[in-house]
């Protein structure tokens, strides 16, 4: 291979499939290409994913992780791939843990992709989908980013808002791009749909208006993330809603934060086209609340890891 | 390789990157998969493509397709390819030659990919955007399909109607494999916004109504095809307005057809949900008017690769 066409090394792909009756794992690195080209998952983007993060060779919430991967792959019409069924599960979770070590990141991303399969006329899937595990380096600093993140305001939302489907991101890389392009330096879109406010393209929000965390219930993503947030609040005993909100309703909030696998609990500093900037260039503060959920969410993590680590908590996979 | 990673056999990949300062021509088989794995355009479906017809060794309106993947390319904020940029036109027709001989085939399609790139985190790109381009064969008879195609209406519409992204063509499958799922034989959905007809999923509509033929003017690819008829129908000096078609004018239409660089001129014989069926399970007929068209177009497309062949067309690339 010429140094032209070699991709940078990101980490190891693998590839579930069946070899004499029994799923077995392959380094992509091993495969030709064009067994991914085939594949309605490339040519369409007609694939369902998800991200998980690992300590070691411990997946945080990998059960709620494949318990929405198998829901975003029925969505999508796709075939469950025996790999990740149920069923499956104790030895899929040990296949994992193999991945994960070959790659000995301290901490890292698992991401999952169903593909389509293979398809002759570029519409039509020919087989079963085929499963893709990848695993990356994970920086676990980016889930305490003092600096927040930087939001503009878009009148659009995911056509799938249910789903992980790639290719229901790309318009937010789109939009991303052209912020780029216009020196604007964001971090992420909102989506809004007729003034409500939705999702970010890859986490969902959350509002602390008079004391109490508000955020979106439907047509958003059932973020891994969000889920633990709320349960933290209720543990906390702060009041929380999930209820529509209106686009002009955060002008007026005490805080805003944002929560995703690969960030964790993030502040917004910036939402352009609601709200003013200081003269510092921020529309909103690091608050107390949100310090308070993003320190009880890293406590929660890291007993999360140190639980399963010291086998207190029972399995990966609750019956 | 096992024969549990290959995929099927569809045809030839080619990459064009840089080498030696050259841009140079490379087999995807010879690729590790991982190459692509990591690139935005299939994380994210992050891509501009565009599909052309071939015959032997000569594209059909190369030209059109060419300018509208630049366009799309430059919609979406990815850099375009050094191989595909106006003033390297003849040294790409010459490598796209050189691989539709290669692979042989009487007719085919040539597919053009430009991914975003490779990018650590999944969703910044982190250097230029990459082309690919397949050559598989086709089969030219679906070109006239006595059969018809039969279409559902779906209240959606593709996220970026202008660009051909590979992201915005997930939803139509999803919609399509639910069809199959419920056992309704569907080829097609056409998208409809508050109740205007736009197009497709792979193709644009056009109907006949009193005479007249009319097709959607916003919020759709502009199609080859659909420029090539809207040609034609002038030469024919029949009439033709494109502007808005509310979704129930079709229902007195006399005639309904589609146009696509794969199925060419097709009519519909069923669009659900706007005109009850006949006995014999069809909407609308197969008419004068469509017919002509089709008749038409397949003439226009076989003296286009004569006169290519013969040399009377000067070049695939205009001025």
């Amino acid at each position: 291979r010429e140094a032209m066409e070699k991709s940078l090394d990101f980490g190891d792909w693998i590839i579930f499939g069946r070899r004499e009756g029994k799923t077995a794992l392959v380094s992509m690195r091993d495969i030709g290409a064009d067994v991914i080209l085939n594949d309605l998952g490339f040519m369409r983007g007609y694939a369902a994913f998800d991200v998980a993060s690992a300590r070691e060779e411990v997946v945080f919430h990998l059960h709620d992780h494949l318990k929405r991967l198998r829901s975003s792959v029925q969505a999508l019409g796709l075939s469950q791939p025996e790999a990740i069924q149920f069923s499956n599960a104790a030895a899929f979770e040990q296949q994992l843990k193999r991945l994960l070590a070959r790659n000995s990141f301290k901490s890292s991303l698992a991401w999952f992709y169903v593909l389509a399969g293979p398809s002759s006329n570029g519409f039509t899937p020919l087989g079963e989908a085929r499963l893709l595990v990848r695993v990356s380096e994970f920086d676990e600093s980016s889930l305490c980013r003092p600096e927040g993140i930087a939001v503009k305001v878009v009148n659009a939302k995911r056509q799938m808002p249910d789903i992980k489907c790639v290719a229901d991101y790309a318009f937010a890389e789109k939009e991303l791009a052209y912020c780029r392009y216009c020196r604007s330096e964001y971090d992420e879109i909102l989506y809004t749909e007729d003034s409500e406010v939705l999702e970010l393209s890859r986490r969902n929000i959350f509002m602390v208006k008079d004391g109490t965390i508000v955020t979106p219930k439907d047509n958003v993503l059932a973020g891994v993330t969000r889920g633990i947030v709320i349960n933290i609040a209720r543990e906390l005993d702060l009041p929380l809603e999930e209820r529509k909100i209106n686009i002009w309703k955060p002008e007026r909030a005490e805080e805003l934060f944002a929560t995703s696998t690969a960030s964790g609990v993030t502040y917004i500093r910036k939402l352009d086209g609601v709200r003013e900037m200081d003269d510092d260039g921020q529309c909103f503060e690091f608050g107390p609340v949100t310090q308070k959920i993003q320190q009880q969410f890293l406590k929660y993590r890291n007993e999360f890891f140190q639980g399963i680590q010291q086998k207190q908590l029972p399995i990966l996979f609750p019956p």
